[in-house]
């Protein structure tokens, strides 16, 4: 099987992540190049990985490079999304695209015109019970859908400096929930009601940010969803799926380190749920760059799309919206291509 | 210990679980008569019951009955509680006391003006492991309270008759859930955004009513909760409950009739949840019967009044302006007694 | 339905608890007299029996009564047996009948004799869990039976005088899984092999007993079947069941007292299982004597006699000759009635 | 971190596994040579490793090669260990080292004589599951152990083939539970009764060997320990631990692939456990080379050695005089190094 050759941008927390995955977990993927402001060449050159700079002009122009994996800060992903697309490469982009429309619709332009591919990272949709669940919807075996419910809440608060330029909650953290409900339901969103308060730390709240949120999303197949979001447990990241149809429900519950109970006097002990995101969805950032380099390798279409960017940030304009002024808002329906499923 | 001495109005289903659970397996009461507009006599001579008959007036002019259970259609509830007490003796009475706040009001003034007690039907309060989470939540295992879950969904949707006469499901269904909620927070609802739909059975709707809703419900100390609601599952009758605290979360699964598991080619395989309300709340039935008779025993307080259904009606009205308006509306604040919290 | 007029002997903690569930669960029966040398006859007027008295042969002279519950002390059950048929009175006893297998067929006889009935006190046989692996494996779910797997656990070490007349481990504990090995196989136990030892509680060594074993069955089908006991646990009474067949495999697990799960910091905590005997096999109490009492109205067999008392008790015999030889030892088949199963 | 040299002998299924486990999951280990008579020189070079052989020697005698994993057939393992002491490297074997005690003595010898290390493949020292309940007993969560419960089931019966030169299933098979049980419990184990049974295969039986076995381990501090084996379930591989102790009982279930459960109207359905030892023990095969190579690199002892092989023979050799002569037989104790315990 034929390498897939690959640069990546951005070597923070995530973009180091991603490397190490392609790196040790993608057998198909060959890492030639990073770029990073703030390059770090004896990690790369302990990653085996040729090239190091701080110039990401060097792997766009590199003729060798066949797809980019963006991990750069949020505030850059759309110009380097540009770049990449007008140099001919195909491009993985951590989510969020941006926080606005009309980028997201550049970004979208450019990948159009250069014919090139664009994946967006809600790693939901590659996590195997998530995608176990999805499944057993589109194969019919709950009926038709009528009802979502997430639980996405984070084991503790993001620092505050984070919280500043994270676009809000909505954008930053619910955005993967509306990818969820579209992608467990088959169905686009067409109204949310967002009710939201600062219950965790005051300095959220002084920031301009809420930290607690549940809300109310009608599907356009008539169903409703309800997304429950906190930014702290402090018994781990708790992460919920179900989907009610007409046939029955199912259930994705929490994951734990280990299946180990202790039967003791005081009572039944389990370990907490996984505590953090790169441990609950450690397969699925594997699997969403499988998937991402086999389309490469295949010249087959990535299944979730910038278009599913713009879908998930309408839902969160529209969450905003509806936070401020209390009261549902409609969300424009978006032509996007949840898999699996009709429009 | 002395028995209290009890009658019936109303022998329906209802009715007669009431009847069976105080001859059964409440030792401190003695059934002495029931009364029905339909009364089978043979039935009330097999329970050994002295007293059957058509009048209840029988009942309330008996000056050996201490207490008064009834359970007779909703339309009769405030009626019968006034005559009730009129005539000094304490009330059981199923919910919904009415589906309006001007009769609950009468219902209060009647039992205040006569001092004798009023319990409400909401027997969620009594089962035990929703008790069991109450006390969690009291006892601070999880801190302050930051959210609520219930998921209240009936195994098949009633008869149409009976929709048209149900006062909706928000003041049928949902009530349950609003005091469940006010119960389990120990605060009061001061807004439910309610969105609902039909899409189970087209004859509900064409009954002016409604077969699925998610409700949002922000309580006074800041808490939002959702309620979780369908008129029909296949697989059983789905109640769980959950309580989201600043240091943890407690959860109320559904419970089955079996513990086993079997472990096939096919899967694993365990029973589904109890089918239906009597099976489900049998405990919370013959507690909520035992706490009211030991309260008339006792002559001290019983734990859930018609302030409570003022409040859950309260809620209902709101749910129901909610819907029909879609926004969200304000609920006046009830002074209530929601057991073992402060104002 | 015609009531039957039930007389029980002996009002320690067991009898008691029959009393009751024959008084308030049981509708069929009507409890008209209690005997015991410690008779408490206040206790009897409260539970609404009219005879209270110290002589057993009252019960057995009143030409009313059709059937009698033995729950006095082990060492009287054969001749209370014995007395009870001789008078024409059908018998539930409470196990064990007896410790050795003579006076069991005095037991066998006396009632063939009389031509009553004799029901054995064996619960688990009465437990909705348990019958429903028993039907599971009757109704062939898992094919052909390989292997079972019983764990009987109790919560705290018995009292050492009660340890001194106990019969010893095997033939008051041990004697409840025999049985189930054989109701939940179908198959006859055909050797066993008992390893023990005393790690709780050296008093019960000196006492000539021992306080935790494991043994081995081998079954007449081939199967192979671990029996784990032991007298203390701290975190409630251990009661786990498995069959292994063919084509899969059936699991019992504990039941807890609610369903509630509480996510903290420090882990997810349950209730641990129900604490003792009378809580974990309340419905086994009842559904038994519901069993006996309308065997005795239909005239229909009972479905555990004393025929099953003896295959326990042999199998009991042959484990404390295994422990004290260190080796396997042989059962002597014994003719009787699985329910549902062949010989 | 300076990378460990190693070399692969024997490129079967699970010596195929171990090379992937070693270039992709263990940084530190870097593969430079891989020998088989049957070598795959195509594989070898996808897999980026240089020297593909058929002579082992080329291993031996290669400077460079710190360490050398062993996976060939069983037969040659004793052969080739002492092949590779004698050239100075550390050794990886898979287990079993040896069916009988003087084979295992001689590779003893030549690693001693040596001077290097020996580690055995026993996979589930180094499962997370099986490693917290370890360290749960070890830290005195449970305080003494009184049990030891263990439930290993092959998904599939094995050829007949392998059947014939497995040794026997004790000593292909159960030569795991030997091992798990002393390292649960930090003791040696002094007896053995077997039941066993051929109740699968019939040319399992015709072969020579069993299929289904129920073991009975005495532990030097006096615990009992049962071992339940089966050849084949069609429900996954069966893989369950359990260890009981005075204060206490530590529970390790089987793990599912996905944590999804599916209400439906026929019951509630979970995915069937993990179904083969790849999946099931995956991270454990990884994390015993982290484990060896970290030793080689760090030049500390391995905490899992032929003593511990030798210990698992002598009980598998007891279970199959146990089994032919239908008696418990005593085991010799052997000094070895159960990890963080005395002797």
């Amino acid at each position: 099987m034929k390498d897939v050759i690959v640069g990546v941008v951005g070597i923070g927390r995530i973009g180091r992540m991603h490397v190490h995955n392609l790196v040790h977990r993608v057998p198909q993927a060959r890492v030639k190049a990073v770029a990073s402001p703030h390059i770090d060449v004896e990690w790369a050159h302990q990653m085996d990985i040729p090239v190091a700079t701080t110039d990401a002009d060097e792997l766009f122009h590199d003729p060798e490079l066949q797809a980019i994996v963006i991990a750069s800060p949020s505030g850059r992903h759309v110009e380097l999304i540009r770049r990449a697309a007008h140099s001919g490469k195909h491009i993985y982009c951590e989510k969020p695209v941006a926080f606005e429309e009309e980028p997201i619709r550049e970004a979208m332009d450019a990948v159009q015109k250069a014919g090139v591919q664009l994946q967006v990272g809600f790693n939901r949709r590659f996590d195997p019970s998530i995608c176990r669940l999805a499944d057993a919807v589109r194969g019919g075996e709950i009926g038709s859908v009528e009802g979502v419910r997430i639980v996405n809440r984070d084991p503790s608060a993001p620092p505050i400096d984070f919280v500043r330029r994270s676009g809000g909650m909505f954008f930053d953290f619910t955005i993967h929930d509306f990818d969820t409900a579209r992608f467990l339901s088959g169905s686009e969103i067409v109204e949310v009601y967002a009710a939201a308060a600062v219950l965790i730390d005051p300095e959220i709240g002084a920031a301009g940010d809420i930290d607690t949120a549940l809300l109310t999303v009608r599907l356009a197949n008539g169903a409703l969803c309800t997304i429950d979001n906190s930014r702290q447990t402090n018994y781990g990241y708790d992460q919920r799926f179900e989907v009610f149809g007409s046939k029955g429900n199912l259930v994705v519950d929490n994951l734990r380190p280990t299946s180990m109970e202790a039967y003791l006097e005081g009572g039944v002990f389990a370990d907490r749920p996984l505590p953090s995101f790169p441990d609950r969805y450690q397969d699925a950032f594997i699997r969403e760059l499988e998937a991402f380099i086999g389309c490469v390798a295949d010249s087959s279409p990535v299944s979730v799309t910038a278009a599913d960017a713009l879908a998930s940030v309408r839902a969160a304009t529209a969450a905003r919206t509806s936070m401020l002024e209390n009261r549902p808002v409609q969300v424009a329906p978006v032509t996007t291509t949840i898999e699996g499923v009709g429009p």
